[in-house]
């Protein structure tokens, strides 16, 4: 939806190469970007860096940063120590998968938005190279939609919310040549699973390979940086 | 629902009355109660030593307590110092509606749900005397079922989960009957916004005015602590 003058959009944004789509096609929309990153405890902290980069260089009007209690994300190999990467596909939902983790996100995006009277939720999720997680599904969307208008005063006083996502059904390649052409920099990204504290991708995990197979069908240079050349 | 051998539910554990009778109905049902409560950085800040008592006084397995970044919630006079905490009843959404609360909170129940493989998620909503807020109303509760089983492995996988809200059409009076009937302790219980760090109530605010008429209403003994006889 087209928004209104000054109408605040709040754009969960990761630090990877899908939010900070979003996050270019949002501040191209007209919408007021206030973009959320969170610190859950994941292993690949750089992330965490370059969403505060990538806020500025498409020019977020504010970035905030959420810290969640890490004890209340286990089970995951992004969260525990036990449990490695893969470094090849595997069957169903994979162990990157971490329970509710959309759903946390954007219940807080919900509160921030609520404060902000902001009309819109964006996240960068995709169910064509979506890894398999249940909650990057358009139905998932649609249902915490349906839900977060229902939950808020922003429903009730019949403002209404949107939970925008512009990538759900694009390849990884149209998001790679839809974010070039409104000059992101995915230089300032970082997708790796396990990235290195300067940023720099391993190449290996499932996040690398689907992100180099996107600027390959792309037809665009990789701007990554791996530790192994 | 009846739950099966050793299924485990998710307690949304305030502290206040009426979660402290969800968890006694639930215990009482057979459910194996693992419960949660969150320090949000509100004001009353008693209700947390509450939960941790009348969690193990009920018979729960556990008591987790999840820590939420302060900074993510404000606008309410239940978190802002800025705020009073109003002694009469409003017209319209009060200003103790913390923004999205329910919804983050069960959010976070569900990633706890999830690793526990629980098949239930309980909470203490009410839409009789519910003070106006949006997301204690039954079609909130329903439509966060609807999400959490397209956000999760039980979905997909199609254990399933429901989210209980067994007081959601009794009068606090009721809800009071069950209780004592179960054995609830409510003199263990802090439901006040603005409790003592001892967990004394103020005897004002719309929480302390529900309560109370809850119990005459009731026709049982009032056991809460007042600061002022």
């Amino acid at each position: 939806m087209p928004p209104g003058e000054g109408a605040v959009a709040v754009v969960l944004l990761s630090g990877g190469l899908d939010s900070a789509t979003v996050l270019a096609l949002a501040v191209d929309a007209g919408w007021r970007c206030v973009t959320v990153a969170f610190d859950y405890g994941q292993k690949h902290r750089a992330e965490l860096l370059a969403a505060e980069r990538v806020s500025a260089a498409l020019g977020a009007a504010e970035h905030r940063l959420v810290r969640l209690d890490a004890a209340a994300f286990s089970g995951s190999a992004l969260t525990d120590d036990d449990i490695a990467v893969p470094e090849a596909p595997t069957e169903g939902i994979p162990v990157t998968y971490v329970p509710a983790r959309n759903t946390i996100f954007l219940a807080h995006a919900l509160g921030i938005a609520e404060v902000l009277e902001a009309r819109a939720i964006c996240i960068g999720v995709n169910a064509v190279d979506y890894s398999g997680y249940p909650d990057c599904r358009p139905a998932f969307v649609e249902a915490f939609q349906t839900m977060a208008n229902l939950a808020t005063r922003a429903g009730v006083e019949g403002r209404g919310l949107t939970v925008e996502a512009p990538l759900v059904q694009l390849s990884k390649a149209e998001i790679v040549r839809a974010g070039t052409a409104l000059g992101v920099d995915y230089g300032l990204t970082v997708s790796c699973y396990q990235a290195d504290d300067d940023g720099r991708a391993c190449g290996r995990c499932e996040a690398c390979r689907l992100r180099r197979e996107g600027f390959e069908a792309a037809g665009l240079a990789d701007p990554t940086r791996y530790i192994r050349a």
